[in-house]
């Protein structure tokens, strides 16, 4: 790479790649979420995982690419570590604390590369990308703070009365 | 995983993992970077590092556990991907823009998971655990924003120059 055009079109293949795999996987999360708030929470931030994703495409129309996604070893990462929560944790209330954690784990990975993405956006005078950048990143960071409030409104509660005594 | 105890250690240990693997990394990455203030910024952080393992292992004491390590898939792709940028990235100002924007990566990953853990620890009653793991999650924060002023103080701004006209 030897531009910051070509740095910043590598960072948004690689934030390209990842809204897509959590385009694919936060329908699994909301299916093996009890809480409903939880699940709610899911579904909702699928839908605006896809206008990020057309987002993503209206800024890679600005500098003149193709959508094309680059492997994110990152996401695939932190995705593995949600699956093995979904797998290896058989209670309900349980699975709930440990999804909703990992889930944190990819808002954040999105909240750090969007601040990169928008940082880079505006030195190099892409003004619309900017915005477009700077709405996701807000509904990123929102849906963290989202999830904060229902591990604290309940859901790490209920994962630590586990096993009820009554069982 | 059958209780909360069992979930707060697995990420315990998850996170004692990403803690080696980037005390072992910010050496290289102070080594690859140019800008003076991003190779302090990475030495220092990589004894913050330091205490930030020993206190890792001052809660698994709390918890009468052993400290030890299990691969977090996540913190190993957010590695790659820096080690991808230092392989790619021949001008010096613009590896330092990439390699920063990695790092910011992985102090998003550690704050999502320090976050997590002292959530859980405080529901548990681990109260010894609750204070150093917000020692350490105000660290990262400051180390975000630290490397965010380092961006916007003339990192991202060099790399936006390149390739000068003169070269």
């Amino acid at each position: 790479m030897q531009s910051m055009d070509e740095l910043f079109h590598a960072l948004l293949q690689d934030v390209y790649f990842a809204e897509k795999q959590l385009l694919k996987t936060l329908p699994k999360l909301a299916k093996k979420s009890s809480n409903e708030k939880l699940q709610e929470a899911f579904t909702n931030h699928r839908d605006e995982t896809e206008e990020h994703v057309e987002r993503l495409e209206k800024v890679f129309e600005a500098i003149g690419k193709k959508p094309r996604g680059k492997t994110c070893d990152a996401i695939l990462g932190i995705i593995a570590e949600g699956q093995e929560v979904i797998d290896e944790v058989d209670d309900a209330a349980l699975r709930d604390a440990g999804i909703l954690a990992a889930a944190q784990a990819a808002e954040h990975y999105e909240i750090a590369r969007y601040g990169t993405l928008r940082a880079w956006a505006e030195l190099l005078g892409h003004e619309e990308a900017v915005k477009l950048l700077s709405k996701t990143l807000a509904e990123e960071k929102h849906a963290d703070e989202l999830l904060t409030s229902i591990a604290d409104g309940g859901v790490n509660e209920s994962a630590t009365e586990r096993p009820l005594a009554a069982e």
